[in-house]
């Protein structure tokens, strides 16, 4: 124990005195939940899984289930927005992901996004190759500005047969191989789907795995276990330099630090927005499709929603242009509004000032937690850099899921990751620093009470 | 006009003071909107578009998102029934179109679940034919009891090559051909990712079209724009007796009139929760798989919800068992549990009893257009002979979009489908006899001041 727990507590104290989020803590309701149970003082550290209520959001809900559907009814499809809120909120995202309007779509879940994603950048990657090989992403090469192969020929190859990405077969799907397990399951769907092999790769060796037959590499910009934030404009230039496309998973970063879509030439992207967006449980993901792939993407779900005239009802599918593109069915508004009143508590935040906090707050709960808890109970998994370090810590610790069991009951929320993780997320709007201290300092007593091993 | 308004009129009270589901209408909410704008007394006939607001669900809908999220947070996965929602609510709907507990499970849109169920009934289909034919559904069949060709020989085959459908190809998807848009254009992408071919065919003829190479047939139990209903139990017991699957789309029956998956033997079917159902706008939609197929569905969506253990996080896919092996990604939990509260009002409702007044409805509906509309003015497209009929009126109407403008502005609400279709919906639930009689009333008033031309 480096720090006694007062130098610590008011450390804390002075953080939050300067920290400039610190009024958007008021926008969320954070409230004790001492009349349902006996637990007091919550320190809510799983908004990596469901983020916290925006107090904006049930004064809107009952707004648009109210008088939107309950006095306008069919009327407002195009009176109250919902025809265009799939759009309108995608641009929101947008905005926090670094894509500049018209490329985002809200709807459906990750995993169905997923699947649209991977589907269509194989298509794209194929109907590339059978036109002679890889079309130069040169807007998006010179934005990302950091390909380490810019000097190698413009055929874009890395070994292999350089003929394979003139022309040749593309019918390989790389997928980081700890990703979280739907991105897989759907991503091996994909592949059988579409006549492709799928072959797992850890994210970071997948920059040296990509090759001639690589039609999509499907990785996630942080690990939902380890909390390791990936590479995601180096990873980017190499796939690209093999002329392949990447699909990135944002669901763990995605509000909690800058993405950088555009200016690092992603070529589609998927998220969810329950997480560090607060969208609320279940709340509908996003399709990210950079806009000069947009002519060419050819959806596996080309739901009516998707027409060019969806109100034609014509037999024959034509396709809408734009990010409008990406949906399948009719929109699920009362979800999709709802987040969309999550989303206000964005307004007027830099993605780099959630960053250094961010940063801020997992340093301080590593230097916590070393301060407090018995040498060699916990080994976090989390990277120490902060170029690896996504808003996460996760600790190994032995008997992980009863240690968590007692911290929740403590009132210190965090989630338990099978076989042995403690996984703490830092929501930086509405997590202070003397949570993290507190929870640091419960995870210590819980871990000195219990019997325990080392971890 | 062969009867005076003042006797329709009269009639529609005493229909109404009979009906026993009269008290439902209560359960609405179907407030007047003439504080938004100077409308009053709204006859909403587009219920089959969008089902007014169950007045249960606004004060549920708080408690989900003030207290389930706002307070209890990640907890209430578990602690509030939110993992085991989908299902649960299956089961609700399962009541509601014939379908015992287990075999239905809500989540993602219509499109999404066309998606899964043609993917998922071609794959048994084929598995089926490579393990050398048509597997005899029994108790379905005998449960259907109307096989026209019952005498016929096991082997299931009508015209073309027994031997296609004992162990040959089975790669025809037949789709009804006036089906709503989706349904085809999702058919279509199932078929390119399967390696069928799609194949049109009006809906009253798949029985007769139906051969040893067809896998499946994708029909609507309702058709969106005439409101005709097809037959379920014989096309059913023919695509069976020719040893492929049916995919029964519920969108517009579901709700409306009883459906009997289980009793007619039904393979998948699949419907929207946000006509009949009330589930609100873009509300989640479901998919049935019958029992006997479920432990050889095979999703082309097989997201985590879907793993038979989900929080192993496994990176290789296994099914879980049931309904559940339907489900996708994270559910909805806001649109869903508004659509839980929603399917209260079903409480002690017997779908025979909808279907008994839905038919008044629509009789009385065009009784009175007959008696009120000047002859010639528009024509029903909707079958006159009940076994035929939905639950909706379509009326074929020069200067059709215009009218139900026209329409709209007094107070009567319906749609308009292209090119020249006023469409009525009926919902026995929350639509009296005096709101059809008024509806009639005004489209005669509006279509006797417009020049108008003979339909």
């Amino acid at each position: 124990m480096s720090e006694p727990h007062a130098t610590l507590a008011e450390e804390a104290a002075k953080l939050d005195a300067a920290d400039e989020l610190r009024a958007k803590r008021a926008e969320f309701v954070l409230d004790d939940i001492d009349d349902i149970d006996d637990i007091a003082d919550t320190v809510y550290l799983d908004g990596n899984s469901l983020g916290a209520l925006p107090a904006a959001v049930p004064a809107r809900l009952a707004d648009v289930v109210g008088r939107e559907w309950g006095r306008l009814r069919i009327r407002s499809w195009e009176e109250s927005g919902w025809w265009t809120a799939p759009e309108r909120i995608g641009d929101r995202i947008g905005r926090l992901v670094g894509a500049a309007p018209g490329q985002v779509v809200v709807g459906d879940s990750t995993s169905v996004n997923v699947f649209k994603a991977v589907v269509g950048a194989v298509r794209i990657a194929q109907a590339r190759a059978a036109a002679g090989g890889e079309e130069p992403r040169d807007g998006a090469r010179a934005a990302a500005g950091e390909d380490p192969r810019g000097e190698e020929p413009r055929d874009g190859t890395r070994g292999g047969s350089p003929d394979a990405s003139r022309g040749g077969t593309r019918d390989e799907i790389l997928v980081d191989e700890s990703t979280f397990p739907t991105d897989g399951y759907i991503a091996e769907s994909a592949a059988r789907m579409t006549g492709c092999t799928l072959r797992p790769v850890p994210a970071p060796d997948i920059a040296a795995a990509v090759g001639p037959r690589t039609a999509v590499a499907l990785v996630n910009h942080v690990d939902y276990r380890t909390g390791r934030l990936h590479d995601l404009p180096g990873t980017t230039a190499a796939v690209h330099a093999a002329g392949a496309l990447v699909v990135w998973d944002l669901c763990h970063s995605a509000g909690a630090l800058p993405v950088g879509l555009d200016a690092h030439g992603v070529d589609l992207a998927v998220g969810c927005t329950y997480k560090y967006l607060n969208g609320g449980p279940g709340s509908p993901a996003y399709l990210y499709v950079a806009r000069e792939h947009q002519p060419r993407f050819d959806s596996p779900l080309p739901g009516w929603n998707s027409h060019a005239d969806p109100f034609g009802m014509a037999p024959a599918y034509a396709p809408a242009d734009g990010a409008r593109r990406g949906r399948v069915g009719t929109p699920d508004i009362l979800s999709m509004l709802a987040l969309e009143a999550a989303l206000e508590v964005w307004d007027g935040v830099s993605p780099d000032a959630v960053r250094a906090k961010s940063l801020a707050l997992t340093d301080f709960f590593l230097r916590c937690v070393e301060a407090y808890v018995p040498a060699g109970r916990v080994e976090s998994v989390t990277p120490a850099a902060h170029h690896e370090r996504g808003s996460q810590v996760a600790l190994r610790c032995a008997d992980a899921g009863e240690v968590m069991a007692e911290l929740i009951r403590r009132g210190v929320v965090g989630d338990f990751r099978r076989p042995d993780v403690l996984r703490f997320g830092f929501t930086p709007l509405y997590t202070g620093f003397a949570d993290v201290e507190r929870a640091a300092r419960v995870l210590a007593a819980v871990l000195a009470e219990a019997p325990g091993e080392a971890a």
